[in-house]
Order: structure tokens, then sequence, then C-alpha cells
């Protein structure tokens, strides 16, 4: 499995943004984790990193690329890594891949990645500037 | 508001595929919807449009364009359309709208859209064809 | 099944008041589909049609006749149809089916229905005028 | 209030079948305690004295005369109240009463109450006869 | 089983803090129910003790000896007991029982037990005094 | 904040258990994030590092000197470590620690800690040897 542990590698992050376990309630009708529990929980770890880089209030404006490598099953440990990938007066670009690991062993292999838009917004919702980091 | 109803027009599906109300339960830390439960909504939505077309097991392999134009509120009627645009030999291209309409009037807006594609399993979980019409 | 899609003949509305999915966490304890959660779906549907006709809150006073046919099984798409029975002063007479249609073909099936008594109420929670259409 | 602590008197049984607190998971839209939740606790109550009498599985065919006399609170303790009021060959009669209370002070006061229909249903869902007691 | 009932004897509170269903969206990854969730009803019961002898809000401090005695399965119904132990100027100590029973037949026993600190807290969340009884 | 980050430090794992948002959803009946959750949230930490150094199903018997240091809000990135303390022949000692971090800024909070046993099981819920590392 070559792709064991990239998103360890070469400059991604090393912390997740989210990891939980996948659990009995999350599945779908056909005993696997529902591909829409995958995507909200990517959506709350690209949120979490772009809520810390615009230090406040963001909101998902897009997601684009998101592909579905392979199932996550019951009670596998999903993290989520987050990473900014650009940075512009008011939006985001977050990449976010999820990673699973079968609770009983070692290895790691990439589920889900996508290309997450968040734009910084104010209190009433409209986009505010990112401040400098 | 250009947007009102044209889900219901030209050729898209006049039923929803899920239609349902955002409950408190639902809410992000800002208070709005999360916009990680809309998309469990619409990858359900894909879904029941997918299985029923395929008359049988699917998963979703690829989200694109998926685009939030506008938040959801609490007690908002959520309705999802989706439309199928394209069938393979084992995969499918699903349209998928999401529409609110506060509960107090007829107004209603799209909030957003995506391109979700979904491949026909078989009970292994490997890919089947798809079933002519 | 000579009850396939009543619903959708002779002045009963076309479109559900609420559609979802039953999925593995909406369950009772013997597999099948939880009537609570079904109960709960219904009581969603009237107040949506409800809260749409008195243009604002509404609360549950009533509910009389709610029968059980069949079961509702995981994976199914659950279609919850709400009509307007009649409108007094303050209060609206609601009648609710609930059908389900296996993921995988055509066939509907009504599983549930009951008529519900919702009242109109202001901010402080106090029965108002419902408005003429 | 008149009707403090009437389940607690003549025959009514002096433990709930159920008891929870509501939690700000269960409200609808307008802040209160969503009516559907309070008919899936019901449910609960009765399925819970039911499946006792009956010794085995049970499932719900009918409710009649539910009334909701009060709203609950976040924060209530919310206690379920069934008694089983007759037994035929294959279903039970069985009347549950909600009773909420302020967790800060001793006064209960009735919300809701309903007569449910339940039948003993064997391993593949027909219905079985009631054991004796 | 030596220990049947025990928790209704000498003392003992005989109605439970809170008492509900086993369900399916509780169990872990094993399919048994989740010890968190168990923890959760816990803390909801000694809580609702707490906040009741301090006629207002409380909050968890501590949790000492908790003990899992057995597992919870699907379909038990669950009991805690929670009785006051000591109370001091602003802070109480509670034991809490949780109880299974198969909702079969009529045997209960005890699953865990804990002593659970709380502190009567006011608006501001600073301690405050608890009241004489 | 003398014990920001201390978790980072010394031996202590540098990776969370599990890492999650505190939600609108996991909030007690006075807003703040439920202690029961945040209970349920180190349970499946402890799980989590006990099940992966057990290579199997395992299942908690005992948590102690669990402390609540200061409250989680809504919004909240919440991290649980969990580092094994001692292994016996059957059983485990793992130290659990949450941290909490506001989602816009860098200030990291020690908000609980307890000492959770577990013990690893076989498939009939037996306890079996922990493999040698």
């Amino acid at each position: 499995m070559g792709d064991i542990d990239v998103a360890l590698e070469d400059g991604c992050p090393t912390e997740p943004a989210v990891r939980t376990i996948a659990m009995p309630a999350d599945t779908n009708p056909a005993g696997d984790i529902f591909g829409g529990w995958l995507m909200a929980q990517m959506d709350l770890a690209a949120g979490n990193a772009a809520t810390r880089r615009a230090r406040g209030r963001c909101a998902t404006v897009a997601v684009d690329g998101m592909v579905f490598h392979r199932p996550v099953f019951v009670g596998d440990e999903v993290s989520l890594y987050a990473s900014i990938e650009s940075v512009g007066r008011t939006s985001m670009k977050i990449h976010v891949e999820a990673w699973r690991r079968s609770r009983n062993d070692e290895d790691r292999f990439k589920v889900t990645e996508a290309l997450f838009t968040f734009v910084a917004i104010d209190e009433h919702g409209r986009p505010r500037a990112i401040p400098t980091e």
C-alpha cells in the first residue's frame, strides 16, 4: 500500500485537525460508514484550520475534487489533516485528507481528499479581511 | 431574487430526493446550519437517486463543483433535488441542488449545488453493471 | 398491494412535507426502524404544513388516530405527506401519511397515518389568529 | 396547579418507565423541546411496559388521544409513566403520561398523555400470544 | 445474583434519577453499549440530583471510583440511581449506580457505580452557597 | 496560564487520540458543553489507545481521579491525549487529558484528566492476554 502515511510527509501537517472513531451510529444502510458523515468531518477539519488562520468566524463557500478512495469501517480511527494551500484577501483554499487506521493495527490508508474554499466573515456574515500572519 | 424555484423548471425533478427541517441540533458554533450537515443531506439525496437508478447498492466516489450560495437557518425547510446527468457502465453522475424555504413564507432559494459521482457496487463492494432502464 | 401511491391521487399533496432515508442510527433494539423516530418525522411534517399555512410559529396540541400499518426498514426512503383538513380561528387539523419505498425499486407503501391538531402561537406561546389565505 | 403528582396516586405506577433530561439538542426551531422528541420518549416508555408484560418483542400499532397540555423546556426532568390498561390475546393498551419538573424545584406538571396499542410479535414479526401473568 | 435490587434497599433512592432504553445508536464498534454513553447518563443522573438539591445550576468537578461491573446490551432498560452522600458549603458528593434490566424479564443487575462531586455555581460560573434544606 | 501545552512536553503523546470540535448539539441546559459528552470523548480516546496496544477489543473497567478543571465552550477544538501508564497481563492503565483551544487563537488549556483501566477481551467478552510489544 504505497500511500501509507503520505499525509505525514513533506510539509503536510503532522497533527490532525480532527480525529475521531467511526461509530455504529455513523453507518449507512449497507453497514459501512456513511459518506455524508465523512464529508461532515472533512468540513469540520477544514473549518478548524480556516478559523485558526483567520482568527475568527469562517464559512464554507466551495468544495472541489472530493474523491473517495476507500470505505471506512466501524471502529476505525479516522484522522483528518488540513493544510492551507493559499490565502487571499478574504478567502482561503484548504486541502483536506482523511485517513483511516483499523483500531487493532498500525497501517494507515488515505480514504478521501478534497479542496475546500472558506471565506472569513464578520458577525453579520459579510466577508472580512484575513489578518496577516 | 432571480433564482427562486428554478429547480422546479425545465426538466429538473419536481419532487425532492430528500426534504427535511433544519433543527437546532444541526447548527455550527456560529448558530447557522452546519455546512457538513448540509453536505451529508446532499450525499443522502444523491445516493437515493443513484440507488433507485442502479436498483441496488451504490457508493459515493467523487464530488465536484460544490458551491455554497447562502446560509441555511434553523427552522428552514431544506429540499434536495437530485437529477441523473449521465449513466456509464458502472457509474453515474448526479447533479444535486439544495433549496431553503423559510417555514413562514413561500419564497425558495438555492443554497448549494454539486455534482456527485456514484458507482454501483455488489455485495462485496465491487463495481457492478448498472441495469438498462 | 392496493394502496400503492394512493397519497398521490385525488387532492392529496403530490410533494412530501418531509422525505428522508431511514438510517441504522434510527433503529429500535429489534433492528427495525424505531416507531418513535417515525412519530417525530410525522410531527415535523405536520409542523411544516401548519407553520406554512399559519405564516409563523405553531405548536402540536393533539394527535389522534395514529395507525402503524407496516414496519419501515433501514435504507428505506420515507416520505411524509401532510394535508390541511380544516382551519379554525387559531387551530388546524392536519392529516399526515408516511410512505416507504425500498431504495432499490419503485413500489411505495403507506406505513402510518395520523390526524394532528396544531395551534398557531405568538412569541409568548399564546394562541393567535391564523391569517386568511 | 391541581394536577401536580396525580400520576403518583391511585393505582398509577410510582416509578417511571423512562426518565430523562431535556437537552438543547432536543429543541425545535422555536427553542422549546421538540414535540416529536417527546412522542419518541412516550413510545419508548410504552414499549418498555409492553415488552416487559409480553416477555418479548412488541410493536406499536396505534396511538390515540395524544394531548399536549404544556411545553417542555430545556433542562427539565421529563418522566414517562406507562400503565397497562388492558391485555388481549396478542395486543395491549397502554396509557402513557409525560410529566415535567424544572430541575431547580419540586413541582411537577403533566405535559402529555396518550393511549398506545402494542402487539406482541415473534421473531418473524407475526403476532404471538401474550403469556398469562 | 446476590446484587439484584440492592439499589432499592436501605436508604437508597427508590426512584431513578434517569431511566432510559439502550438503543442501537448507543453501541460501540463491538456492538455492546458504548461505555462513554453510560458515563454521560451517569453524569446526567448526578447532575439531576445536584441541581435539585442546590436549587439551581451545578457543574461536575470530579468523578472517582467509577467501576464497570458488566456490559449493557441493546434494548436494556438502564436505570440510574443518584443519592447525595454529603453536602458542603458549595459542593456535594453524589453516589450514582447504573442498573440494567433486560426488557423481557424482571432481573436487575448493577452495571456501574461512581462518586461524583458537583459544585453549585451562579450565572457567572462562580461557586455559590448551597441552600439549607 | 502555566499549564499551556504541558501535554505536549516530556514524554506525553504529541498526537491526540481524539480531536473534535464542540458543537451546539453537545451543550448542557446551561449552554456550556455537557460534561457527559466530554467523558464520552475521554472514553473514546482511552479506548483508542487501549485497542491499539492490545491489538484488539478492549472494555473500560474503571475510571479514577477524573477532574474537571475548566468548562469547554461551543466551537472549541477539544484534543484528547491518551498515554499508557502501565500494562499488566490482561489490563492497562491509561492516563487521559482533554485540552481545549478556542478556535480563534493558539492558547490551549487542560480541561480534564482521568486514569482509565481497560481490559483486553476476546470475542466472548472474556479477558485475554495483552500481546508483548
